[in-house]
């Protein structure tokens, strides 16, 4: 492949439940040698809901990183095992918001970081809404918020929406006419 | 703050030149404890150049966590010491494309993986765009490409730009007007 760089040694600092960190000594396409940090993640899957309003339904906690509670799309990580991206979005969506969809379309994915981070996001809109009681375990806290499609997008302008999943499922259910 | 994690317990796993790896021990709203993940980075700067004619200027450049080769918008990392971010995105602009900008307009942030990454990137439109000769560094391998912006939704539409900064810069200059 074109710039491709050759892997000639990995070696692992840290194994977590949900990350790794790994250090790399590659080779250049020019023959030089170079020095590479990776992040290694397990994943995750965003689900953008649609109802037959126009409005989305968005998530509101509190995250770690930023200490700061920011609105999202409903979203959790692959961390059950090898399911598919698909199920783990209606199970999120469901813990999260209660509500369940009739109809699940493909948004494509996401790359968070792709200089450092291995992490892929599985994007995809949920359509043919069905309200019910949201089912977070007990140690999560989330807030459903439900509000207009156009509302969304002035967050997003605004720089009041900022995580990178829920501003691409946004722009691609856009572009595909979902909205 | 509503929802507020307490901090009890913090260890380095990993210190690196762009990231660290963290584990903390936390409390939680309802008095549990829990273990959270953390990954720190530097930060980052993206820049969406638009000529006088709604052309944008994207590179191409292999990806090392995905061993593949894909579309971003020029960026860097905040990797120099605390410069201000509108430099830093000035600065790679000109070294990845060799374009210089009359005018920067802010696009806000884009938070890239909020539950375990500290990563912000900051994010700019450049125009009143005087093209030159690109000046990457020795072991730097970027293409220039130059497309319409409608091509570049088209690309975000179809799944081919997977980039969160790129695809949050795009819909936000479209928000605002700008293309």
């Amino acid at each position: 492949m074109e710039f491709a760089e050759k892997t000639l040694r990995q070696e692992y600092k840290f194994r977590g439940k949900i990350m790794c960190a790994r250090v790399d000594d590659v080779e250049l396409p020019n023959g030089n040698p170079a020095y590479r940090e990776v992040c290694e993640h397990v994943g995750g899957v965003g689900v953008l809901p649609i109802d037959k309003d126009g409005n989305v339904i968005l998530v509101r906690q509190f995250r770690y990183p930023f200490r700061e509670v920011i609105y999202e799309i409903p979203a959790g990580k692959m961390d059950h095992g090898p399911e598919d991206a698909a199920d783990c979005g209606l199970r999120e969506l469901k813990e999260e918001t209660g509500y369940t969809a009739g109809k699940l379309i493909p948004l494509g994915c996401m790359y968070p970081s792709p200089g450092f981070l291995t992490e892929i996001t599985y994007l995809y809109a949920a359509l043919d809404l069905t309200a019910g009681e949201s089912a977070p375990d007990e140690d999560e806290f989330v807030e459903r918020v439900v509000l207009p499609f156009t509302e969304l997008e002035r967050m997003i302008e605004a720089d009041e929406v900022r995580d990178g999943k829920t501003i691409t499922a946004a722009f691609r259910a856009r572009l595909k006419g979902l909205v």
